[in-house]
């Protein structure tokens, strides 16, 4: 089996879209996905776009039992950490279950940690469930440390509503 | 007592690095601070500049024990989640002991709330301390979800020469 490891572009939208569900619903979080395609082609291919994403991709004769040739992918932007200084921030990392255990998913990291390095970040941050094993072990055995477990850190939200409510409140 | 909210500038930066260095040691993580003042001034001033940070500043008349008249700051940066589109992340909301409890912790919230809604996002995201319960127990009063405690999501990091290792087997 033979594969690429590329950025993506305006074409693979659909598919990796598709990929981001299937991600989702692998996490029983399906629900929870309230983006589109159209936002998705807004947010990273208009003017302002601040994130990118890495694609991985196979050739038509290999494409996947659902008619798939991108059968990975993983979305990272720029962060910045007060202690640390400027940060690569990875936002999921998947791969089709029939294309698992190929090194698809290290070959994305290589990938997106010589961006880390090309943007001068000293760290590569991500988030993983808890209960996830098999990728909280893939990602421990490659030197990543769970600084929830072993620091405390917590990961936080305020939705939408509770930020209109607070930004009512700004007056100075 | 008054003050203003207001976004840095160059002349802030030592007075912000020294208020860093106090919320780290208020973490009992002096020594992870690596950061100086120089690298700060140019991720945070120069062309490529990635987040932003707003300041509570009081008049000269009515500032700390220390001599400082910025008493509070908040960093933020553009992230992007999967899920649900464009994401304003919170690293750090700190203010000075003494000047706790007159609201400008909330009024720096209201402030990047607002710049929140207006980047478009939909969702405010920090980190927390899970032992921090004044913190906590502040941000769930504001509608804040800790989603690691709900949703079983874990911060994780790789650092520099985890990073480097990765990026040195990026052959395709």
């Amino acid at each position: 089996m033979s594969y690429i490891i590329r950025p993506w572009a305006v074409r693979d939208l659909k598919q990796v879209m598709q990929l981001i569900k299937e991600s989702a619903a692998f996490h029983k979080a399906l629900d929870q996905v309230r983006i589109t395609p159209e936002m998705l082609r807004e947010d990273a291919f208009g003017k302002e776009a601040t994130f990118g994403c890495l694609i991985a991709e196979v050739p038509p004769e290999q494409k996947s039992k659902e008619g798939h040739t991108i059968v990975g992918y993983q979305f990272h932007y720029l962060s910045y950490c007060t202690w640390d200084g400027p940060v690569l921030f990875g936002e999921d990392l998947y791969v089709v279950p029939e294309f698992r255990g190929k090194g698809i998913g290290t070959s994305l990291l290589n990938k997106v940690a010589k961006i880390a390095l090309e943007k001068n970040c000293v760290q590569f941050r991500f988030i993983s469930a808890s209960w996830n094993k098999t990728a909280m072990d893939f990602y421990t055995k490659l030197g990543a440390i769970n600084v929830t477990s072993q620091n405390n850190w917590n990961l936080c939200h305020i939705d939408g509503e509770h930020v209109r409510k607070l930004a009512e409140q700004a007056s100075r």
